[in-house]
This record gives structure tokens, sequence and C-alpha cells, in this order.
């Protein structure tokens, strides 16, 4: 490969880092790959590095030394986090939304390329320190969320089954009592998730917590442990959760079936 | 905003690109939000161009005139495809991945984060002229799938669900004939297609093609244009599948639970 100039270095490096996020990148090998010298590499980066701070987008954290390398941390700045979520929550707060039984209808919402990838990098941002190895959540609606969470972590995702398919090998089931009171079950393939792990949990909605209190149940039969709870969005009420500790990136505080009135507010993730 | 170096501006406008595939970015808000003429930004993405292209990332595309603006379109070099594929084969090809009743665990790897990008920039390579204004699946393993393919095609998603859910509001059902000969369900909510649009759809396995059938006739009743079909790993047999024109990444040649032997092979994606 013949020498790139400054600016070709550039694209590909910001291309690399971004497409990889969290995993450390040796300076030798990329500087093999790009056919430049580390110390031109390390110019490079401390550009990207300056834009990405000045840009809101992460960081990069380089290593020194023979074996050094460079890791693409990303982030979101607040105020952009924030914009995000009051454009979503105008969105949601349509009275269309509500659906017999009181229930808001948001799948369409939460199946939006744009939608979940910011999620995923809200999510990514603010467990980055958590060690999480995998990211864990429960058929059906979280699971799009959890990709993108788990795509901006770099770790793999696990899914939790409603029931035990054929095609999952065998499994640890649990039963457990949901929000609704009624007799529920889930179901995790021994084979996917290594034991001694630690996890974040991921999902859609939060109301009593029951489900989430059941996911960490199901994670101590692996003796995995939970270093995190993020959900796209938990209600008002009640209060007292069944699970503490978890971040919300927005608050369903008022939904009313007569006069069709939502109102959404931030979560705890901007508290 | 002060005015912004030609190699942090490349950093910046990679980022965006990158981020939004298929999107039409126009150039006027591009320089102001940048700080820069035109002609400068113009310099710019013919390197971004050049090095995307050289690399096999895909391509950019000009729109020429005053509401002229430029497009990232993500593509995938054939050699790394083929490179990636082979890695997959190989680790599905592991004889304690049959499991009773002869089918293939494959969860595991189809929750990888390098697996589902490079997958979602398959089937968005092949299928970027399809004129796919959602990509649809079916509940569960296909989920991840059709987040990373609708990611870099920059169109929402539709999941089809099993059951009917309260919270989807009113659906249309339909029961369809299993491979393995039972009565299944599919249902999808009202609100989540509009009429007259085209969509793709993406799945995990196929075997006689069954899913993929009901689902195509899902979209029938919805008005709606099936413009292409993916499947990560179909099977050899049978032969006569109940659709046509899909493309498969993987082929599952031979499985044999008696001795233990895996083959997978390039699908009709590499024919």
């Amino acid at each position: 490969m013949s020498k790139m100039r400054r600016s070709e270095r550039i694209v590909r490096l910001t291309q690399i880092l971004l497409e990889q996020p969290h995993r450390v990148l040796s300076l030798t090998e990329m500087a093999d790959k790009l056919a430049s010298a580390k110390s031109s590499l390390s110019e490079d980066l401390a550009i990207i590095r300056e834009v990405m701070e000045a840009e809101g987008l992460g960081t990069l954290e380089t290593q020194a030394g023979a074996s050094g390398g460079v890791r693409y941390v990303p982030g979101l700045r607040d105020d952009l986090a924030e914009e995000f979520l009051q454009d979503v929550a105008q969105n949601l707060s349509a009275g269309d939304r509500i659906l017999p039984g009181g229930f808001l209808y948001m799948s369409d919402v939460l199946l939006r390329p744009h939608v979940l990838d910011m999620a995923g990098k809200m999510f990514a941002s603010r467990f980055r320190e958590s060690g999480a190895e995998y990211v864990v959540t429960v058929e059906t609606k979280g699971i799009p969320l959890a990709v993108s969470t788990a795509k901006y972590l770099n770790v793999p995702m696990v899914v939790v089954r409603r029931d035990h398919k054929v095609t999952e090998g065998s499994a640890v089931s649990i039963n457990y009592v949901s929000g609704s009171r009624r007799i529920q079950t889930m179901s995790l393939s021994r084979r996917s998730l290594p034991e001694k792990t630690k996890v974040l949990i991921v999902d859609d909605f939060m109301k009593a917590g029951g489900t989430a209190k059941a996911l960490a149940d199901l994670m101590r039969e692996f003796q995995v442990e939970v270093v995190g709870v993020g959900v796209f969005m938990s209600t008002v009420d009640p209060e007292d959760k069944m699970i503490d500790n978890y971040v919300s990136l927005a608050t369903l505080t008022e939904m009313n079936e007569a006069t069709r009135q939502v109102a959404i507010e931030p979560g705890t993730y901007f508290a």
C-alpha cells in the first residue's frame, strides 16, 4: 500500500475508530495498515480526539508504551441528549397513542434508526465504566435497544426468551409474577452466557420493575453480576420499584385514557 | 464556531456521513455547520470519497446545483465479505452446535456486534437500489439482523409478532403452515406500516421458506410491496423453496446429528 496523505489517513482512522468503540487498537498494527510512521499517527489521533471532544462525540484514550494503543470511548453531549429526548417526548405524547387498557403505543418510535442510535449512545455513555461484558434483554421490544447499546459498548448481546425454544439447547427457566399479577416464564440458553461475567440489563419499559427484577434473578442463576439496568421509559407510579438504581431516558408522568392526555418528562438519566 | 482546519473538518464530515447513510445532506447546511466555504467542503468530500472507494467501504454520491447535497452509500468489498463469511462458517461448523432434533445453535454468533455489523452492511449493500422504505422481520432471532440492516439503509424497522399484543393496538393476523407442518400465527399492528410502501424482509434462517412466504402474504394484506428477501443462512434442502429470489449469506449444506458433521458454504450473496 502506498503512503497516504494526512487527510486520507484521517478519514480511514476516523472510520476504523468509530466502527470499533471500546476496543484497544494497536498503534503498531495501525501504522502497518496505513503504511505510516507512528509519530504521524499520534498527531492524527490528537486531531481526531480534539474534534470528538469539541463535538461531544466521546473521546480517545491512548495507552503509551511498546504495546501502545488507542480506544474510542463513545459519549454524547448532554445538550444533544436533551434535545433528542424532547423530540421523542413530543412525538410520544400524541393522544392517539393511548391504547385500550391504558398502554402507550411506542413501537414505531423504538424502531427508528435515529432513536435506536441515540438511545444506544446514551446507555453506552452512562455505563461506559460499568465493566459490562454482555448486554441482556428479554424479548421482544427491548431487543433493538439492546442491539444498539451493545454496539456502542462493543460487547455481545444475550436475549432471554419467554419460553424454551428447541433451537436454543438446554436452558434455565424461572417463573415470576408480572406487574399485571400473571405468572410468567423466562428462559435462557445455558450456553449463551458464561458464569462469573458482568452484564448490563436493557429494556424498553418499566412500570413496577417486575421484569427487570426477574431478569436479575435469572442472572443470579448464572452467577452473573448485574452492573446496571437501563430502560427507555419508566412510569412515575409506582414510586417504589422492585429494582433500585435503574437509569431511564424518559419518565411517563401522566396518561389519561379519558382526556387523551400524555405527559413525558426527562428520565433519571438527566438527574 | 471558529473556522476549522481541513483535517478537523474531515474528521467531522467523515463522522456525519458514516452516521447517516443514505441520507442526502445539504452542502449549504454542512458549510454553515462547519463554518467553511462550499468549495473547501467539496474538496474534503472528494478526499473522503476516494478513501471510501479505495477501502471498499462504499461511496459518496453528490448532487450538483443550488440544492446540492451528498449521500453516503455503504458498501462492502467482496473480499472482506468473503473473509468474514469464512470466519463465521468455521465458527458455526463446530460439531457441538448440533442440538437434539437437528437444529444448529447459532444465537451466540448472531448476537455479536461484529457479525451484526457485517451482515447488516452486506444486506444494505446488496439491496441499496431496492427502494426499500422499511425492513420487516418476525420475532425473535431475525430482529438484531434487521436492526443492523435498517441502520445501514437508514430506514425504520417493523417487527411482526407471533401473537397479538395489547401494546400494539389493532392488528392484522394471518395463519400459515410452517415447515414442521404446524399451524402458526403472525400478527402486525395496523399502524406500524403505511400502505403502498416498499419493504425488505430480513430473517436469520430459511429452510422451506414458509415463514418468509407468510411474511410476504402478510405484506399483501397491507398492500405493501416486497422488494427483497435476505436471510443469514438457508439450507440446501429442500431445493425448491416457497419463495424465489432470496439472498442468503451462507448455505447449510450438511448437518449430521450422528457424525456431528456440519458443513457451511457461501450463500447466494456470492453467486
